[in-house]
């Protein structure tokens, strides 16, 4: 109900503000018997952590991560799974000037209005730190897809107007090769130069991410309101500073004709397949098993360095200045975190999938 | 779990097949006191009906609605609500030849495979029809809504590459005035053109819809994964053909800077507003009390009349042919169903939000 | 969250009030491929319908079920099930002298308190007329649990003061040899005496029901809320009248000390059991494969015939008389209610158990 | 799905086994506003933690709780609140005895039926131990209730056949008077001495808890299924042990007639009250404003110090010999446990409630 819970079966709940002791997550309906290690978690939130590369903010986070429960001699038990991280560069002190101003396209005015009363402190529970979490509780997504030989993939396909050329493949090993998280080495550069002139002048830049879902099986996705791409948009759609979902053939999709744009069945070996992939793997709702693939837009982050003009909470104008840390394009770090979702989102419908026959 | 039900407090849950006896939905949730009349929901079903212009299916089907329960002299009792429309357009008999053949791009071979048992004719549960209890479910929604002053105006923006001139504003008088229901009389022309002229070729076109929620107080949605955009973009990517959905700015927008971005807040009066928009009325995915405004892309229907090349449940080549009537563009009897699926949305919030403070 | 349906991956949601136009059910994750006759849910039906002994009310109400959904070419398809029963014997007449009135331990104060406005016709959604739509669901519910052979059967062991011997065995075949439901014969025909006088005094009696599940899967059951026996202890708790529930050694169990509760393990061919069954068939909230055991205990029905003081919706005092049709005793009628309850649980957890192992 | 959580709006998802590092809960749903002090939560676990006094366990454990989110500068701010207790005595080689045996009435055998692994040191996720969670929980729960003047109290009514004689009162505030939580000092000292010698002979007692809400306001309970009574139910009846759970009249109100057990309603002032109180503050599943009366019977605890016959986890004959430590009792510390799981309950609906009119 208080929306701090994603996922059906395999259901998370996060918890934690910015300048808390802690934030975390609470696992719950992790089958049992799933083989986990520490470094499993680990791995992906170092992908997420400040400080990894110049193109991101120069916080330093260290974000270990400890496991409580529902984990015995590197299995599941079945019970649920709490993942801690302790807040460490909290430095309360600094958010002072930002107590009763509202930061011009930040939650504070909203969180305000809703609660009455909040953390203000980095932004409190609206802050994107709280994203650990999730791609804490996506780590034990992902180990069970790759059990199942499934793979959730995305990189940075966009930043601004610099985007990898549409006739090019992608070759997804590279996505880890450069700081920006785009596999296309020659865009990668460019990229790398708009964020870090970008950075220079205090301001930031938003683009687009691209998530790829190889080797998903037949069936995942309920009718009616919990198709497969309905609950991808949901949840991706939830990451802060996403401005637009699209599924397959997306926007250019729909200048298309039906006629142009169906997906003609076909038969490879003992598999029915398509023709041509504009459904983005996905039909009716439910997964074909074809390659599931969706874009997903993020804004330039509302943190600048510039001064701007705002209204504090008696509704007097008021200035917001930033300060000398910020992020000047949440693409790089926003890779893991829509891989995180996406992931939750197909173990769930993994999950689900189980009950559809008798 | 199964899929079939939205909303968290204003709760619906739907049934019924294209060709089987009734489809409906009982909505619980909905709160005592409402006055609702029959009529509020058969004009809305009307709005989504077949056969009401030459621009959709010729199909006839009256969608009369029956009330069952939840509503006791011209009120609601806080009880559930339920809803039935009897199917009168059956004619069984009309779909054995797509009894054993998947049709390109609809859900025939996924439910086959999901469920191992389907009920074939007109395309059963994913069928588009499903929608008539979601618009039926919509006008209750509404009329909460409209006790509050909150409307919910959704139009039809773009036919494939035929869209209104972004610099002009948009009358929302004029929706109605026009088969298409777009509010720019010239556009809707083109676009009424373009739509007869894809009909006579037996085949489908896409295009975008817009939503706007005027009169939104401030405060509605929940961090983090229900906000109030995540909601919007599940319960409209539920709605079959939707290929993206986007929230304020949208797609340009993540080819902005953060300076030009960001939306300064201001004092109207004792109210605080934001000088711009580009949030779309969403923040940290709670309401700041600015038009909510969002994107909606469909792609063209795959039902279409020219035979392609498909293949049966055997995985043997099957020609489908398709017939006489279809509707070649989703998008004039998707307004309302639109409609519905964001007031459900903001009904629910709207209550939710009742739950907030102490 | 209005607290019309129950079960999480078997889920019903259940509407109608005692004197609107119709009443009915929606389940919602009958997994496909079940075979289901409309003639498995019209016999559960029967057996709850007014009418179908002089031990139980006058009234007659067909409870003829239609089918609208869910279920193509006698079996289920995986999606939602509709079942709906019309309303026959609607008299509405009849109640126009409650309309103000609040019957002692009924819900019409409860209700108008709550709701502010109610349909007061026969008690309206407080009805025990609703349960009808349990028992149509339980039926579907049952069709499962035959397929895995598992069986729910309840009986009535106590009228009043009147109680099945306890050292006595019961043979579950006698069961619906007599009106009472009671399957000792001698102790059925002294309960039968009772009602029977009960009903020409025009008072009403109560008792318990005891309820068995035999040939339970081991596993059942979730920590740590949703033990077995809790969702059980809600389930028939919920069902109207309903004052008590025990399992296994229940009220007596707690008298003794633990070294003569405990049920020691012990082997049986290649299966683990215990040698006594005190924890009726649930430890840890989970199923461990012997018989489910429990007890429901009804107060007398609020309906009598002799005049009650009451007060008004005003707060002025106004007697309360009673009519000439009534329930002498709720048990006998309550037993294929019982059964529905236990076995939409039952169900339930058979398919969330499918969840517990990667 | 996996069971952790209760609640609807006012929801918990608890954590953690008794030996490893830490176990804990999230209350998500919590409004804004509510002030709490960390020593409101300590001082309800101090009443349920072991070693308090001879009575109950030897063991010892701090049960210090920190909080880590959801509540600043002393109020909470609408997101989900933490709590988190760190395992202390945990003495993991205590249990090796136990890996592969299953001790009798446990949950040893069930756990390894269902999940195929498990945690075995000291019942794991079975434990008692992890009511604290609760306890913790039910502690923000109760803070809201004060604020309304609702307050939830339960005592030890019985211990084995020692039981507070029915036609005497009881006086709340002698419920924490003696270390048996009896608030009848005569009852309380038999009961105490029949503790200790169970205590003394290395075996245990059960018995009966009863539960009071008082000045509970009207219309909490929803219907059909969420009734008060049946969450309540529900909510008491997954308290480890728990054997029956009773409203109102209970056991004694099914062996009276309708005319006997009615409860009229008069006028007290502009309020309408029930002269009597069978209905327990309950009718039609939503509580009328008397005082809310439950009772819940526990079955003696399985942990006893004589050696038991068992079979190990090959179904092989082994035998299981208790350790020096054991509550000799379960009651006592039930009685904040009981208090937490009714005091979640009476919250969750208080909050539901704000929905019920428009």
């Amino acid at each position: 109900m208080a929306g701090n819970s994603i996922g059906n079966v395999f259901k998370i709940t996060t918890y934690g503000e910015s300048h808390g002791p802690a934030l975390g997550v609470i696992i719950d309906g992790c089958p049992a018997g799933l083989p986990i290690e520490l470094n499993d978690i680990q791995t992906e939130l170092d992908r997420r952590k400040p400080g990894q590369s110049r193109l991101v903010t120069a916080r330093k986070e260290g974000d270990v991560v400890e496991i409580h429960s529902g984990i015995f001699e590197g299995k599941t038990t079945g019970t649920p799974i709490h993942l801690l991280i302790w807040n460490q560069d909290q430095k309360s002190k600094d958010y002072s000037h930002i107590k009763d101003v509202y930061r011009p396209s930040h939650a504070d005015y909203t969180y305000d209005a809703k609660y009455g009363h909040r953390d203000y402190r980095g932004g409190g529970r609206s802050s994107a730190r709280e994203t650990a979490a999730r791609v804490a509780a996506g780590a034990i997504a992902k180990a069970i897809l790759k059990l199942k030989n499934i793979e959730v993939l995305a990189y940075v396909d966009r930043v601004q107007d610099i985007a990898i050329p549409r006739e090019e493949d992608v070759d997804f090993s590279l996505i880890e090769s450069n700081d920006v998280r785009c596999p296309h080495p020659a865009t990668a550069a460019k990229m790398e130069e708009r964020i870090l002139a970008i950075k220079k002048a205090g301001d930031t830049v938003g683009g687009s991410i691209k998530c790829v879902v190889t080797n998903s099986p037949v069936g995942l996705g309920e009718p009616v309101f919990d198709k497969l791409n309905a609950d991808l948009a949901k949840a991706v759609t939830s990451i802060n500073a996403c401005k637009y979902f699209s599924i397959g053939s997306g926007y250019d999709g729909t200048f298309l004709t039906g006629s142009q744009h169906n997906d003609s069945f076909v038969t490879e070996g003992n598999n029915i397949r398509t023709a041509t992939n504009r459904s983005g793997g996905i039909q009716g709702g439910i997964s074909n098993g074809e390659r599931i693939e969706m874009e997903v837009g993020f804004k330039p982050i509302a943190t600048i360095i510039a001064a701007q003009q705002s209204v504090n909470s008696k509704g007097e104008p008021s200035d917001v200045v930033g300060k000398g840390r910020h992020d000047p394009c949440v693409l790089p770090r926003a890779v893991p975190i829509v891989e995180a979702m996406v992931a939750l989102v197909m173990v769930d419908h993994l999950l689900r999938n189980k009950l559809s026959q008798i």
